[in-house]
């Protein structure tokens, strides 16, 4: 499991004066850079293998402003040439919002998807 | 059902050269606001009736800068004290993503969950 | 002049109640997608031979949540390899923020800025 | 002057393959969240006495993502009721972005713009 703390900032707020509930999918997205990472080639950010095919989030309590947010994030099932990611944000010990992730494993040169190496699957499984 | 035109904005693209993907659950908020509008009290944004439980949304092709992008919203299955919104967001004659809300009818003053009147389930079956 | 009409999302809203500032300057760079295409060679948005050098925004209004917005956008002074943008944004008659951007005409095969072709300053004037 | 360390979000590049330049207007007000809170009442944002008049972003260098940004904020002069924030953004031991904003002291009951108190002065030189 991966970990990352953010400090919400003020224009994420909206009139409601919470947290704005798209903000999340943007927190999530940033949580998953640690899965990113293990696919990025270096200094090539445009071309990396991944696609994202589908997210979930469900809100569970309030986000507020003025205090962090915990994004724990870690790999769920693994299948052929696609992974669940599966995050939780966190603030003051409470869940707030929970989220999954269906990354699929692509080859942009035959825009098709590509089967994990067990090298991937290694990487992956080191995120569970 | 309703629809709305959006013109992808430059800042909503990202190194992939695309719209990225957390962009879309913003859009699909914007085409909530249809549904919105049914539970707004004139000027009192801060305090509608309607908490978001749930978002998914399938990325089914990419998304681009450049061309129109039409927002469909329409609800669907309407329960007890809360609703479905589904959406599709349709660019050059072809699908590229979908989604689904669960919006829950909330009394703030209870800070419970609150049936929906007859009268807002009519209003909420003209969107279908 | 240019004139583009935004209808305020309520993402971009904020605990304050109102628009966020910070929308703003996302909103003027949309308007000034009408000098981008100038400059654009198709298909290539990666490689627009523009830099921003400079914004400057002045809140003059607040904005609100649930009424449409107008883009004003035109070309102010004109220099050698850079020029001027002046935008207004308007809602319900009323001014409620005014900028100036400062484009710089670039070539990124030198790293340096380029001298604007007769060409390009015929363009630029008719946004005038 | 106070620091703030961020790390630059996927989402907020854009498809020249950097992180967008109205972005930086956001991370801005993030960093301007130290004045904020000399200001702010305990649990009021929403009512807090300053508007924001004018923002103004000077992009020095390209900024990019895969490496922490440091925002350094500080308070420039301090007029009557007004008061001017110096900030700047660094990557990689490298000027990216300057700014400057004012900001009024607002009293929302009268509507008008309010002197600054000794107090409120004091603390704004702390800032310096």
């Amino acid at each position: 499991m991966h970990c990352l703390t953010l400090t919400p900032r003020f224009y994420e707020t909206d009139a409601f004066g919470h947290i704005n509930n798209t903000v999340v999918a943007g927190w999530f997205e940033t949580g998953r850079a640690t899965v990113f990472e293990l696919f990025a080639e270096a200094d090539k950010p445009a071309v990396m293998p991944l696609i994202l095919a589908r997210i979930e989030v469900d809100f569970v309590g309030q986000i507020y402003y003025g205090a962090e947010v915990e994004i724990r994030t870690r790999v769920g099932e693994l299948g052929n040439s696609s992974f669940e990611v599966l995050q939780e944000a966190w603030q003051k010990g409470a869940l707030v919002a929970r989220g999954r992730a269906v990354q699929v494993h692509f080859d942009h040169a035959t825009q098709r998807s590509a089967p994990l190496s067990d090298d991937k699957r290694r990487l992956l499984e080191g995120l569970r």
